[in-house]
């Protein structure tokens, strides 16, 4: 990954000059300390890589590149509170370090200071339009986490209404990532579409991926435990799906360990064993494919340049990630 | 109030519009349940007086003024959660009524929803301009939230820092509503700067009037109970001019009393009659009055006209208060 380190270096470097106040404490430290730990920074990459792409220097969309990281960072604290989740990157989540309403507040801050960070736009940049692209994008990132979280309660959810709540969650950033930066080179409609496709097809090949590779990858290297998805009884991609296509016996079993929510050792081996006699994992593994491959037609685009080398290398290394 | 009604029949009618989607249900439900409870629409009213101050048709700074009564309810829902608070303008709060992941996440979409407000603008507005004075504004409110919740655990605030935090909390939203009528109507820096004091003034006016009838309004009309303020120990204008100016045998009972955290009805009234003997109340009313006044000369800048004439009398009436 020698090639992302140059616009991660950047985005580091650009993180540690945000000038956030030292007070009030309880508002500030939260954000300092979320934004300093180690992070990939795929996001604020795919926009200048973006900008790149549309033939405008990188340096440009820096300000775009920093808002969609803060974003990113602002839902963080905010889902960890709603889903209960006590670390984060190998440190202890704001709202464990801190509480609840520190974790709260802070996030509303960070929102607010990423949507400020455009204002550090070249004033040739449409403010007005990179502005309504990206609230509508963090909106639909809100819609995603509200389907998400009501999908726990239903026990009827379909793959469909499962691929447009992480249209929401997991794509509508990424791709608002890309457009974002495609606007600061002042893109034309064409390529900003293309640019959006290739996000939201590139957001939902990483989520599906993540699903499989929930009950694929070694634990050790994934960092999470085996079936972790299946143990938290969470609808996936894989969980729908066989759902959807396993005999009634199986169903009923399987609706009885969703409702109960009482899913053992066993019951995790049994449902992996499931996905392998459906063929599930398999169907899952194809469209994944299918959505990278999609990423992969919509960059085709753009004219041959450094940027479109590196954005077709990150998709590539995506593609064959183990964990 | 009559001279009002026209006002807020316009914010009424302008929310009663709004397009919120009608799904993900947990994302939307709760924005509409606040915002069609009875309220009184100050900060919009606000902004539309201001642009009318300035020249434009009131009309203009519609979405303006959305923006601040949206944002105003964003911060109601959070604050709540925060505050643990039940209910709200008679109705059960969002995250008692739903729950908290779903306040704080319906929240965060309020909080889009009202910046998303000012691309309704027309276009000779400067979008650029009216955006950072909002999210600057907004800002302020999250910086105020913080220095409220640090000052729970402290013993050592001082009249000072309780200015500056109302300054956020309370003034730097009503300043918001104030100056973005202004800039929809294009005025000058001079006007802008009237309209920013005439705001904070009011606002600190206000809040410290809310600290004063805590203790000396008829409870059936403010419809809190008598010395709510006191019971929960916080550190009101009042309470905080005591510590500076009351004996040292005072200061140690109210500081233990506050440390504890167990004030009883004996000790709210004794300290209600601490405020008395100490002339605190009249010491307070004089500087409500102040910040009045100061309001009221920063609005001399303006030209007489309808609108400048309906603020004196809405900065009048709510001088007169009496809950």
């Amino acid at each position: 990954m020698d090639f992302l380190k140059p616009y991660a270096a950047l985005i580091e470097s650009e993180i540690h000059q945000l000038q956030l106040p030292g007070t009030p404490e309880t508002l500030y430290a939260p954000q300092r300390y979320i934004l300093s730990s180690k992070a990939k920074r795929v996001r604020p990459i795919l926009t200048l890589m973006a900008a790149g792409m549309c033939g405008e220097s990188i340096e440009k969309s820096i300000p775009a590149a920093l808002a969609v990281e803060l974003v990113h960072n602002f839902s963080l604290i905010h889902d960890d509170i709603m889903d209960q989740a006590d670390s984060r990157r190998g440190n202890a989540t704001v709202h464990v370090k801190w509480d609840a309403s520190t974790a709260i507040l802070s996030g509303d801050g960070m929102l607010i200071q990423a949507i400020l960070q455009l204002q550090n736009l070249p004033p040739d940049v449409d403010y007005k339009k990179i502005n309504r692209i990206f609230l509508n994008g963090i909106n639909k990132v809100c819609e995603g986490q509200a389907s998400d979280m009501e999908f726990e309660d239903r026990l009827d959810v379909t793959t469909d209404e499962y691929l447009e709540m992480i249209s929401g969650k997991t794509a509508a950033l990424i791709a608002v990532s890309l457009v974002m930066g495609g606007i600061c080179a002042k893109a034309d409609d064409e390529k900003l579409e293309a640019l959006n496709e290739i996000g939201y097809s590139l957001g939902k090949a990483f989520q599906i991926q993540d699903d499989i590779l929930d009950v694929i990858a070694d634990p050790e290297k994934f960092g999470k435990r085996k079936g972790g998805d299946i143990y938290e009884g969470k609808k996936t991609y894989l969980m729908l799906q066989l759902l959807e296509h396993c005999n009634k016996d199986d169903k009923n079993w399987l609706i009885n360990c969703l409702k109960n929510k009482t899913i053992n050792d066993d019951d995790v081996l049994r449902i992996i064993e499931l996905y392998e006699s459906y063929g599930i994992t398999d169907e899952a593994k194809s469209v994944m494919n299918q959505f990278y491959a999609k990423a992969e037609k919509a960059l085709q685009l753009f004219e041959e340049t450094k940027y479109k080398g590196d954005l077709s290398k990150l998709i590539n290394f995506l593609k064959n990630r183990e964990y």
